[in-house]
């Protein structure tokens, strides 16, 4: 019986990859995804690595169900979690749309630790209260969605943790998204630019919107936008934590 | 030198808990937080159980606070993750406005799979695109905000994770909230209850919003409102995977 797992790596951190993806990357024959997130798994030599590069997520789910179909248990991996902007819906939508079989195959999804809880817990408790997710790419959706999504989001009082926040293909997407909440939010509130958390390079700076500097933020970064309830603690010897009050009174 | 540790459990199953969170319970002599979370976690007899009431977090982190200033190793659990509706952000507000030796304490945060992402990968890949996590609860913010954030978050097209649905002091919340998307979204949007994800007690009910009944929920149910490309994959012998498109058009 062949098999395809979708898992999620977690953050970088070993010690953040649960024992049920770790069982499962052990069953696997074949891995496949991105080349940095495939390397970051130990395996036997005869264990088949599917290297592809970042923005073909709908081949790369084609070919492991191919893999999966042909008898193999292919494990498709993800940084973070792989349902939060990664592999997960590609191979539904590869499976949705194509050979007749794929749907009967045993194909599973093991959750990790996504960047965004990550994050959170390493700067204190930032998503206290309501928040939510997105994707400032808009190779997926058009810019005016993007927008409209994040003044929906800021204007109604969530904290925001914006994915994708820029790349080299799209390198003023983060700037508009800065100047668009400014329009919308206090110059106070506090932002954060978190790159690699838990892994060596970890870098976080910690502003505030009035501050904030698209610059801080490469393609691994994950920005969090704070709302009027998220506050900072000040420590001796250490970055203060932030957090978000539980409680929000009406406005 | 004493700590407090707060600690996502994750949903349930211990293959999903992580080894840092494991390490993290193995150095605790105190453990803190929800009778039935305490009792989730295996431990030597020396370790000291604290157990309270659901609805004491502010207490139960002062508590807390107190046995780490006191020497005590103290981990403070929570289920899923903790900084998601959970014990993290009660514990630095305590920090915030508790003694003054409180925020020089050696405190850390330990994510876990949170029930958002664990009932995600169980379903397929219900959050593909942009999504929220909202709670319910009126106990912590003035119901027409919960209402608003609502409107905003099905108005542009979010995925919507609904925490504390109801509970047996709010019987009557998650009725009038699906009673308010029905005013946005259109009856045919995919709506999912899914109870004690990953628990031998599992339930999950896939339906639509023309058809949701608030009393498939009760207060351990995640509730997750789909989007208009949220779709069904029809399986032979299983239920229907669950996942939304990455792809947006305008609409």
């Amino acid at each position: 019986m062949s098999s395809l797992t979708i898992i999620g790596l977690g953050p970088g951190n070993l010690a953040m990859r649960t024992p049920q993806a770790t069982a499962a990357l052990e069953r696997a024959t074949d891995l496949v995804g991105y080349g940095p997130y495939v390397a970051r798994v130990e395996a036997p030599a005869h264990v088949v690595r599917h290297v592809s590069d970042n923005r073909e997520e709908l081949d790369r789910a084609r070919h492991a169900l191919t893999l999966a179909a042909s008898g193999r248990h292919v494990a498709v991996v993800s940084s973070g979690d792989a349902g939060v902007f990664a592999m997960a819906s590609a191979v539904f939508e590869a499976i949705e749309h194509g050979e007749p079989g794929w749907a009967g195959l045993d194909v599973s999804v093991v959750p990790g630790i996504s960047a965004l809880l990550a994050v959170a817990a390493r700067l204190g408790a930032p998503l206290g209260g309501d928040f939510c997710a997105l994707s400032l790419s808009d190779n997926l959706k058009p810019w005016p969605l993007v927008l409209q999504r994040l003044r929906a989001a800021a204007g109604a009082g969530f904290v925001i943790a914006l994915y994708n926040p820029l790349s080299q293909a799209r390198p003023w997407q983060l700037g508009a998204a800065l100047a668009e909440l400014r329009e919308i939010l206090p110059g106070t509130i506090t932002i954060v630019f978190a790159t690699a958390v838990s892994r060596p390079e970890e870098r976080i700076v910690i502003t505030t919107l009035a501050q904030a500097d698209a610059a801080c933020a490469d393609m691994r970064t994950l920005v969090l936008i704070g709302s009027v309830g998220t506050r900072l603690i000040a420590r001796p010897d250490a970055p203060p934590w932030v957090y978000t009050e539980r409680r929000v009174t009406a406005r």
